[in-house]
């Protein structure tokens, strides 16, 4: 399917059959959420596979009951850091210096000006950041799973706190963001699929300074 | 291109040639943008379209002095809505329910229970989720954009208050949240695109729970 086709074909989808996404195709939706840009290269979060069925059903009834989050054949939370403290930035510059064949100090210039800004932010600018990279690779994950035609749901509306707490988030420094369920329909109960797309009008959406 | 070769030919461009997109090209990108997902379908956000000199020479300065401001094709600023008035609420579910042949009243218990949540946020939650909304369709455009061969660089790190003065953005109760340079980079001088394209691992960045 071309890309643009792709764009056209998916929905949120409301109703799912319980189907399990086959292993080759799975991994290429976590692999384009892997390849997904973020700030600086930091890639600031972690995201949750989850497939268990208990850990399904304590999910639900702090997700607005949302049927998605049992019915799917994945779910996955975005775990966004809720810091960027110095440790994990100056990680980060190892990890990727070394993958490159640089010396350590080859991006000291860098990282230190980037650590100078960050210390000039809240905690709370921090996890705006953080979070925002996790909604990039939401996106690329949402395509990547229409171009297989495999059916997805961003997931917002949950109880993030209690969230957080059943996956044990904050004693790993991260904070939930965004949940992004896969599978595939259930076609005759998948009401909103059936739906008019809309979208506001390029006139509306768009201003064009030429 | 497949989708995930566009995943692996994509980087942040460094160093563009000037090269205008053609007008059929970038109409596909923007409409990549246009059908993202957001939250209630929403689309609390819009996108500045700046090709105009002038208004990028003014950009440059309070936007780190990056050169792709001024070297790109075009600069989009996406900007969201600083507060999820009623107003706006209402007014996105007329239109929608028209555009779809419901009555007005069609949506109405899931219309209020969004404005009863809403009323429960800070001004400060509302731009969080607005301003994650334009992130997945940053991620759409980036995507759409690779797929066609153009190259792309999102752009954080800039003065938001002085962008937001620039375009008028608090008159019309919108805040900047990030930007996308796009055209074709001068292939000798983008010495970033040459880099080993660096991501963490499946285990580092996966938490697997079956």
């Amino acid at each position: 399917m071309s890309l643009q086709e792709a764009l056209h074909w998916r929905s949120a989808t409301k109703s799912y059959n319980g189907n399990v996404i086959e292993k080759d195709k799975i991994e290429q939706v976590l692999n384009a959420i892997r390849l997904a840009p973020s700030s600086s290269g930091l890639q600031p979060f972690k995201v949750f596979v989850i497939t268990n069925k208990d850990l399904r059903e304590k999910l639900q009834p702090i997700s607005c009951q949302q049927q998605q989050i049992v019915q799917a054949s994945h779910i996955l939370v975005f775990a966004a850091w809720d810091e960027y403290t110095q440790e994990r930035v100056d990680s980060f510059f190892e990890f990727s210096n070394k993958e490159r064949n640089l010396p350590s100090e080859a991006t000291d210039d860098y990282r230190l000006n980037l650590l100078g800004m960050l210390s000039k932010k809240t905690k709370a600018d921090h996890f705006l950041n953080s979070s925002q990279q996790t909604y990039i690779a939401l996106g690329f994950g949402l395509l990547a799973a229409a171009d297989l035609k495999i059916d997805a749901t961003p997931i917002e509306g949950f109880d993030n706190a209690a969230v957080d707490e059943l996956l044990n988030l904050p004693e790993q420094g991260l904070k939930s963001s965004v949940m992004l369920a896969l599978g595939y329909k259930d076609e005759d109960s998948d009401w909103w699929g059936k739906l008019k797309k809309v979208r506001r009008s390029n006139e509306e959406l768009f201003v064009e300074l030429h």
